[in-house]
């Protein structure tokens, strides 16, 4: 019998839902100082980018690049960081955040870096929908 | 006229080849506290993930896996980190560094924590010649 996927309690904590990908929930992290979403593919088990078969790969491949470059567009953002560290939550996540030179952590990584500052409800919902408008008829190229 | 392309001086400052991915060089980030491997696609003028074509996404997905797992495997690591910051080395590389509970930045990242400790000589190459044995064949299955 196999577990089926759940998010991990932390990471469900940490974010609200943007949509869906092929093949993993597409979250942003609550903290506005920074455009910052977080890939988690819907399969029980994995830890490492090593745990996932190549169909998976492909796919995580082609999610990461449409976000990237969706954040560099919606937010003018001159680059991204894209990882998966996974050291505090062990639920195989990847990040994908916009950076500029003037945010609060430049030219170091995010985590750990300050307190998250909260999104007003206006500026959630503002940027939820700029991101499904650009993200959603991206995923179905896929 | 395109540039042809060429390893970026800081990267190949801190660092010593390990051997050549079929996309990438890998190579051996000199901070003995890790084992931390560094690839680089050999393509010029790459910044950011969604700046690579499909093609050289399914590669460089192929090498994260290859080292990742790797590194699980020589070292015993419980885990490993796989990512592309970019913030101070604007040419587009993938960390994959091998973590540990007990090891020096566990468990934020390990950019900019502490100082390196540089190898001595005989650990320089008994590591390069784990490394070698175990990602050369690794990468011909490519």
């Amino acid at each position: 019998m196999t577990t089926p996927f759940s998010l991990h309690p932390q990471l469900a904590a940490d974010t609200v839902s943007v949509t869906e990908g092929p093949l993993s929930h597409v979250l942003l992290i609550k903290d506005a100082r920074y455009p910052w979403l977080v890939l988690v593919p819907r399969r029980a088990g994995l830890v490492d980018y090593d745990d996932l078969s190549v169909s998976e790969r492909t796919l995580l491949g082609a999610e990461c690049a449409i976000t990237s470059a969706s954040l560099k567009k919606l937010f003018a953002a001159p680059k991204t960081n894209v990882a998966m560290l996974g050291n505090m939550v062990p639920q195989l996540h990847c990040h994908v955040i916009a950076r500029f030179r003037d945010d609060a952590a430049w030219p170091g990584p995010v985590w750990g870096v300050g307190t998250a500052r909260p999104y007003d409800d206006a500026e959630m919902e503002t940027r939820l929908v700029a991101l499904r408008a650009e993200l959603i008829p991206a995923f179905t190229t896929v």
